[in-house]
């Protein structure tokens, strides 16, 4: 984790998350990464982590610790300090989490107006993002790819056909109304939770449908061009990127079945 | 619309969503409702209201006016005078909504804890409810139920025996957990948006799937019994569900077909 000045005035961040996959956790540690603010991802992280992600799902609690309510699912971000009575703050939901991180660290736009298009915007590509989820499972989380095949061949059509240009439109028209983001940042003239959020998406995407994107990208030059183009050069996340810290698609959100691509 | 000491004060706010169906305005709605709000449902208040939530829908449109930035998806809200240069303000996506009625109504908790614990168990129940639209359209939105039908019966099966048990169980544990809201509130000691929402919720799975939820209602006393009794309750609430403005269940998120119910 790199040191920077900001670890001397920010709380130590700690993610909750499943290790070795993206998955949602992602959407926070880019905020992280993109911000400079350090922070323990603790299931990759820590020897024992992995149990403070099982602990947070415990079925039969009625606190998530500390005195905060149980969390529904991960990933979950704990703050030492910050929660009633100077004890940690356990809050969950990724767009809940990137809200208050958004506020903390500065990543969140200039002022009200953009603060709440930024949260608009980042719950528009989450939902992108569960869209994804449903192309491999789109009759149930605990089934098995392969038990839910049929149904997925024409969810995934129906994804690629009518779903993916209708959020590729909506980006781009996004980003094209923002004069004053030359076609980088999606509010506003600064990179804000939002911007890594959508990317993040798009690489995902890029993995999981090559085919489908390959065909598209034409079509969506701001989102596709000067957007993804930028984004990942940003500093602090080029960085990331390159690391062994940014972990791969597999089994997650994204992943790769061919059949579901464009044939 | 009822006039209150708030009329003078609150700015005309103007929910832009379809007419006829309760939909995903409803939880806009209820907090106007629970507060004693002014507002103008512009669809169904208006001769020409329709014309608004078509103008959001433009797909070539790279704002929603006032310099706005173009919206994924009805509802909106606009708010005249908030935005940029005392233009009008208008954000879009439900939680998004939610969160800066709850800020500017007191609708949110009494502390920065609470407000977030609000807006992670209001994404928490609206997860719920695009899980129960998801239900009758488990392929495609832009489909008939009938044409996805076989799909649906599987789909709805997975949702009464293991989402239902998994998000009730999870929200009694929230109303157990929170000694101070007395099994009333999920998150403190007073009604919040997050209150609403997931009473919302509930009472259209009661309307959707009507013999599944007789049945489940008794494992899980804290939700259906001093929860959603006394939500229902809550003065400004009991007068708007009596009222003709509440509008009822039909073809929106909350439909009932008896096959997707129990047998």
């Amino acid at each position: 984790m790199s040191t920077t000045k900001k670890a001397h005035t920010t709380p130590p961040y700690e993610l909750i998350y499943w290790p070795t996959i993206p998955g949602r956790g992602e959407f926070i540690r880019l905020v992280f990464e993109a911000t400079g603010t350090p922070y323990t991802d603790i299931a990759n992280e820590t020897k024992d982590g992995i149990s403070a992600v099982l602990a947070l799902k415990d079925e039969t609690a009625t606190t998530s610790g500390d005195g905060n309510p149980p969390a529904f699912a991960p990933p979950a971000l704990k703050i030492p300090g910050q929660g009633k009575d100077g004890k940690a703050l356990v809050i969950y939901q990724t767009p809940s989490i990137l809200a208050y991180l958004g506020n903390k660290l500065n990543f969140a736009g200039t002022d009200e107006a953009e603060k709440h298009y930024i949260l608009s915007h980042t719950l528009t590509a989450l939902d992108l993002n569960n869209e994804t989820h449903d192309t491999h499972h789109p009759i149930a989380s605990q089934l098995y790819y392969e038990d839910q095949k049929p149904e997925a061949l024409r969810k995934a059509t129906d994804f690629r056909e009518s779903r993916l240009p209708k959020f590729f439109g909506f980006f781009e028209r996004v980003l094209k109304g923002n004069e004053e983001g030359g076609g980088k940042f999606l509010v506003g003239g600064k990179l804000s939770y939002a911007d890594t959020t959508l990317w993040h998406v798009l690489d995902g995407l890029k993995f999981a449908f090559p085919k489908e994107l390959a065909a598209r990208e034409k079509e969506f030059p701001a989102l596709f061009g000067s957007f993804y183009g930028s984004v990942k050069e940003v500093s602090g996340l080029k960085e990331y990127l390159a690391s062994d810290r940014r972990l791969q698609y597999s089994q997650g959100v994204f992943r790769y079945y061919p059949e579901l691509d464009r044939q």
